[in-house]
């Protein structure tokens, strides 16, 4: 990735935190995720400026994130709409949704609800675990190097007993 | 929340990105679960400026997320450390983190992996499931009006054949 914002940070969260990390665009793909698809929707649900959600959606455009389809007609502006790499970020979305339910605003005064649509029952919280659906708390974890792990995050992770 | 950046958001997600949606927030956060505590090991591994790291690690301290904990010593700066509001970002994080894995380094170049301390196999992948544990897809879930929606928001997701 060109023009990186944070040249030294090998780590995903950071990489990821390039691509949605400014408050609208998480806002813009939640937005998606609702079924929005409209320039005018956007900027009427969201409250955004037109130049900045204009700035938004090329970005996530450009990133793969969402893409534009043309809509048939004379000076219709076109569609836009999630890739499956945008489409990928709803277990992210649902996990940060989760948190401020629990946090923000309190879970007896959530704003939404998701639900399963065959059932109508609420989601279940999401959770960490192993392969085996076993949860996993922070200090359950620890931190080793990945196939792209570079010198720094050897010689950082490298011990089998480091941190978390 | 006062002061806040999307008034006109009642949002989960919204609110969540008020407190944790600055990049250099998140990563701070990360930085935590990864064991760091002092001030200047945050601004070494974060290659990020003193002001910068002073002024986030503030704001997460005000609003609960991190808390700072006096050390003995003359002149020890003291330790920051997560609360159990800011622990609980732990599921978001790793959503994240394993979405820019797969969409923007690659799995197969994932600079780290987070393994269960126990068996030191690779967590799962993050999905959202019913309570029974059913995987759930973008499309087989519906909005509701929760306990704190809004006159708009029951507007708009009321119908229970909503969106998404």
């Amino acid at each position: 990735m060109r023009g990186s914002e944070f040249p030294d940070q090998l780590c995903s969260v950071a990489r990821s935190l390039e691509i949605v990390g400014e408050w609208w665009t998480l806002l813009i793909v939640r937005e998606a995720f609702f079924g929005t698809r409209r320039f005018s929707d956007f900027e009427a649900r969201l409250g955004i400026a037109k130049n900045v959600l204009s700035d938004r959606l090329g970005k996530l455009v450009t990133t793969g994130v969402m893409e534009r389809n043309s809509v048939p007609g004379r000076g219709n502006p076109g569609h836009y709409v999630l890739t499956p790499m945008g489409r990928d970020l709803f277990p992210a979305i649902i996990a940060l949704m989760q948190w401020g339910d629990r946090w923000v605003h309190g879970a007896a005064s959530a704003p939404i609800h998701v639900l399963d649509r065959e059932s109508r029952t609420e989601i279940a919280r999401m959770e960490v675990t192993t392969r085996e659906g076993r949860p996993l708390g922070l200090r359950d974890v620890m931190v080793a190097p990945g196939p792209g792990a570079d010198d720094a995050l050897r010689r950082r992770f490298g011990n089998a007993d480091s941190t978390p």
